[in-house]
């Protein structure tokens, strides 16, 4: 494992990469799309899927490619992180995240800092957003698990099918939200709490079920 | 192998997964595609390939990962799973599935309370739903003996497939037949029985089929 | 490996499947695309591309998975196979290939025995056929050498290049290309045979490039 | 490894493939997306990608399919190339890809040799190459070196992402870029040198990043 000054720098551009990406693919589909929703969701699923497998494949080998506060705190938990390197890892995320929503804002001359006026409220929001999150780490644990090899794979397989299944904007990531309260699309300011709350409710549910799934070696060997 | 009970919430949560990403898939592809039934479909199956295989590699390990009562019926037949927990089995995986379905109408606010309306019948759709979980039993069988680590991945590739080739709805699942009978999209409750039939058939012609071409030791070792 | 019975059933039945998937997909594509034809083929070639995978990965292990007279001659070539078994392979493909057409032409309640009135002609058509066919043998052997157990992803992946980037149907197999000269879609008896020669080529010249490349290590290790 | 004729044959042989797919994919999606640019991208995308990760598969076993003359210097100054080998391989590169662009043309009857009139210029088209380049690199290095044998596919998934979160072409190949100077779509020969700056200065960038994050074995090993 690198020293913390690589790990945490790895943690910043990988989670900027993922932003520039998921951001990038979602304006260019509204622009090429057309107004199909539909293909946009296919086109922006897919590569913010695979663009995901690749960062943690990338960067994974030093920092473990987590780019999620969720993730994060999940693996504090579970004893897979030393608690006192979680802060500093959510702020490198933090801080990534915002650059690389930038970056795409750059990319595409479309102004950055702005508010965004995405409402994205309502039960059917939360539930969708705790659904995914909960399936998001379910998944990251348990072929963590049994199949770490396979696991930057599947992680980024099941983004593509969470942005498919749920009627929220599937951010599953308090990093990528927090980053979109700005520019175009994201979520308004207003909305974002009660979304991070969700992420975290489904991120810590799916962490429990799965340390009793595993028993006590979970907590050492996932 | 886990004991019997974390075996049998495995099934049952992963079942409830699977039919949450394919049933909000199908709603969020029939909102967004604004009629274009073939943008759903690509959507659609994608996502509920690229779902099952991360919820096989996710849960798995705990349970084998069936999620379904043909596959269930077709390795307690093969000598892979103990008789008599194939019924407990099949009960985890159906009340999941209701589980899942229900989760899926409440996130698009759709009434799940109700009998489907959608009439899947006739020589053609029965042709299809035996043809598709043929090829399903066979990649699981034929792959699962020879490549198990690749298993996870052709199993969900070729429900992909499946969902694109057959006239019929693909189900290839008795569990996901009987939770759809209720809300939107779906199938009839009186064109179900009919479906489960030609899914089990499948899936007796495909285990017979393997087993003769693996020989004597595939029963054992498959 | 199996005795030579079984490994005949499993190419014809492997092959079987393999038409009832691409056949059945653009029978579906074309039904729900409603004219689109990027969609359509978009489906379609995603479609067929993951099937062959799986059906590779089910039935290679007893039968090597070929599904083709190309590969087949390819293969005794280059003594990957017993000269005296290539009739018999390119005979139950042949065979498989037909009987999967027309169970997708059932599915669909499409007439089968009627002869097919595609045109697919031209130096643009048979420069394509050739080009697909000298990538599609590439990858086999290539991959097939350093990477075996990548290869049926591998030969897949490329499936879905070719549809996409060859103005030919990319058949890329006799069989296949025999199997649609009746029914709905497919080619034209009178365009087969140029066809099938394309393709021949094109496998003879990549067969050559790589036992070049591969060195004399390549015919016995490939 | 081969001697230095074969490996320059499969450099040429590989990335003359590569053009014709890419290329040739474009032809096709414009042609069946009638003028729809998000499914024309889609295919794209998908086609290259998967096309891309199967010819490095193939050919890399003898040449390392590097296929770019942008990873080629980025080998070379990581210590991964002999020196005297990078232009001979870059010629090589870049005769394939004026062949592969050549034969797509012949294959859909458009004529080449005309000068591109695509434009393709501005801050968010150089700082769209700079950035999509930059994670190729991150992801080439990042992952050839902790898991080697998932690097083409980790290559060939970026490049999608890339295709997709890109305002420019994305080519992030000089070779490649230099070869769509002629012919339809493509670049404007006086837009080529600002974007292949962009896609060198990308590609140093991630070199220089990944030399430090794996510290001083990361010349040698990677």
């Amino acid at each position: 494992m690198a020293g913390i000054g690589k790990r945490l720098a790895a943690e910043c551009v990988g989670t900027a990469l993922l932003l520039a990406i998921s951001c990038g693919t979602g304006f260019a589909g509204a622009r090429l799309a057309n107004g199909e929703a539909g293909l946009a969701l296919t086109l922006g699923s897919a590569a913010s899927s695979v663009g995901l497998a690749v960062l943690i494949l990338a960067f994974g080998p030093v920092s473990g490619g987590l780019f999620s506060p969720a993730l994060t705190l999940s693996q504090a938990w579970r004893g897979q992180l030393a608690r006192e390197e979680a802060l500093p890892y959510i702020a490198a995320q933090i801080g990534g995240a915002f650059l690389g929503a930038a970056a795409a804002h750059a990319m595409f001359g479309i102004p950055w800092l702005v508010a965004s006026t995405q409402v994205r409220s309502g039960p059917g929001q939360w539930l969708g957003e705790f659904a995914a999150t909960f399936g998001l780490l379910a998944v990251f644990i348990g072929c963590g698990r049994s199949r770490p090899a396979a696991a930057p794979f599947a992680v980024a397989a099941y983004v593509m099918a969470a942005c498919c299944f749920s009627p929220s904007a599937a951010f599953m990531n308090p990093a990528m939200t927090l980053a979109r309260v700005f520019g175009s699309g994201g979520i308004r300011l207003a909305d974002a709490p009660a979304c991070i709350l969700s992420q975290l409710a489904g991120a810590a549910a799916a962490t429990a079920l799965f340390l009793w799934l595993h028993g006590p070696a979970g907590r050492r060997a996932a």
